[in-house]
């Protein structure tokens, strides 16, 4: 494909970037002694995954029930499903456990209970602990509810619990990386704290499995009782992940390739086919106060990427199939209709799930799950 | 499929309320004697698009030259694609002019003359015209511009010039239905205008193409040189409209349903199963300045549809499968795990681009075009 002449935005991927920024967090997990399970829904691919098994990556963290076929399906043989049990789902997931090592987690009684009736074949499963997300999970300091979910889940002989399991989302509002670093730090106190409660209330032995991209990218190790992290983005990072400094801009690994249809110099702005189902309506807001739909970069001339973001040019707004570039005066009179701009996601996740497939540089199409 | 026991989310229709809004706007059309083309963006789905027959519904609008190959092999045999035309795909363009009546816009002479270098077969081609929104068009007010456009396409013998075409998108920012139609009517008075520069410089009898679903909606009526209109999301509505006024709550035609995986009395939350790929980021702000990224409702116990959104209940937060629900107390008691909610979309264009299908309540699935 000839990328200077894009008849449709196309999601693009740096491999050489993508093959740097999985090498350093399996050298932080190796450091460490634990397990990296990388989290997939970022690209859901099996082939992009397949990437990091050079790193010796041999487990997956996946988003969905279909999700987990999909990558069980593609020859990855244990994966963990890191959202709730949904109860109505319950058969399905029992047919993935007869052909896989399955992983699942519960946060309340009631479904622990309904996984224990519902499901025939061993499932490992973690209970997730809530240290100040407030999304899922049972608060960390509740740790008479969590050793009652304990209990429940030991009454199902042919599963196990493996330990606790947590996302650490707030680590996203953070404002600097010494603040991720505070975060996880409580975090991992008041997880190592509940994983002691349920070892004197006889369940030794377990694990914590943590994992947000903003903490796994900057903390500085990863101690026991933790014994796997599940960070997803690091592979491709993006706008969002490089204003909390886990990475910089140059990280970026993914990006949507756009050709320019209008020039309106008068106002300073170009406009890309390429829209909100391409890109997706994420934002970040810039020093300005302007919000931002994507930074705005070059291809490269000899073809093997992008150039650093252009001073200056961000995507402005964005409708269904096309985007307003905001361009500085002197870059925008040598960009013109039929050129590609390039331009890094804010949040690399929802804009990858837009594709049905993606477009590595220099090597062709890639495959992915689609729902 | 049973909605009170759902495995995954699932975009719900309600046809119905679908065939009511379609009603009442083929009948605001039918008065002033124009033109329905409606922008089937919105659903992408030629199922969709066929309920409109009923209605004299005979051409349709689209938003990329995909999904115009996906309409024109659906049957429709009149499609206009509504982004101007991208110089790279003129080759498609031309192969599906081979096939049906296309009609493409343009806003620059670099364009127009690219279309008549490259397309052999007949083309319908509208000048676009901006009349306020500031995305693509040519001002309304530079009719020389226009002209200079215009002189370019006639070039082109094999194609027909039809006329102005614009997007009034500005009306989505107004305050309420009076400045709605006090938009309109000042683009269409500037447009009319445009329209009369081009008869004087020996291009009579063009027509004018407008059309978002704001204007649409609340316009008294459509006066010439308008012969179409091209709203699009009237179909299904949504929140973002029912807050400008086009729509009641109670029009909105389409919803995701989620079951419940987790309750949270304590904090006053549900989460669903159902995220930012299922729901889609957008959001709107309520009065005391919450991030609403949709209202909330019940299945109605006969199955038929659902009830009125539930007051002080919003889906506060998305993360990427999973979607956090501010309950009142006193209805979260009586909603847990394992329950449907029906979440009401904030642009139904965006969260139906997320689906691979749609279920309409009482009939089945509906198929759609995916890109």
């Amino acid at each position: 494909m000839d990328l200077t002449k894009l008849k449709r935005p196309v999601f693009v991927i740096d491999r050489a970037k993508v093959r740097r920024n999985a090498g350093r967090m399996a050298e932080r997990a190796r450091r460490s002694g634990i397990i990296l399970r990388p989290h997939v829904k970022t690209h859901q691919s099996a082939a992009i995954a397949g990437w990091l098994r050079e790193f010796g990556v041999r487990a997956v963290t996946v988003s969905s029930v279909d999700m987990a076929a999909y990558f069980l399906g593609a020859g990855w043989t244990d994966v963990l499903i890191s959202v709730p049990v949904n109860v109505h789902q319950i058969p399905e997931i029992d047919e993935l456990a007869s052909a896989g090592t399955v992983h699942v987690i519960v946060e309340s009684g009631r479904t622990a209970q309904a996984l224990l009736e519902g499901a025939a074949h061993p499932l490992n499963i973690w209970i997730e602990v809530d240290a100040g997300y407030h999304r899922t999970g049972l608060p960390a300091d509740r740790h008479e509810a969590i050793v009652e979910v304990a209990r429940i889940v030991r009454r199902g002989d042919r599963h196990q619990l493996r330990g606790l399991l947590c996302h650490d989302g707030q680590t996203y509002a953070a404002s600097s990386p010494g603040r991720v670093r505070e975060i996880a730090a409580a975090s991992i106190t008041a997880l190592s704290s509940a994983v002691d409660a349920l070892a004197k209330a006889g369940f030794p032995g377990l694990s914590l499995s943590v994992g947000d991209t903003p903490s796994c990218s900057m903390m500085e190790g990863f101690p026991p009782p933790i014994t796997e992290i599940r960070p997803g983005n690091f592979v491709f990072y993006d706008l969002t992940q490089s204003g909390i400094g886990a990475c910089g801009e140059a990280d970026i690994a993914a990006a949507v390739a756009c050709p320019v249809i209008a020039a309106h110099p008068e106002r300073d702005e170009l406009v890309v086919y390429g829209g909100g189902v391409h890109i997706s309506k994420e934002a970040v807001r810039l020093a300005g106060g302007e919000a931002c739909y994507g930074k705005v970069c070059r291809l490269r001339s000899d073809g093997t990427g992008w150039g650093p973001p252009l001073a200056g040019a961000f995507v402005s707004s964005l409708s269904q199939e096309q985007g307003i570039i905001r361009m500085p005066p002197l870059i925008g009179r040598t960009a013109g209709i039929g050129d590609t701009l390039i331009i890094l996601p804010v949040h690399a996740c929802l804009t990858a799930n837009l594709h049905a497939a993606y477009y590595v540089i220099g090597e062709g199409w890639v495959d992915k799950f689609r729902s």
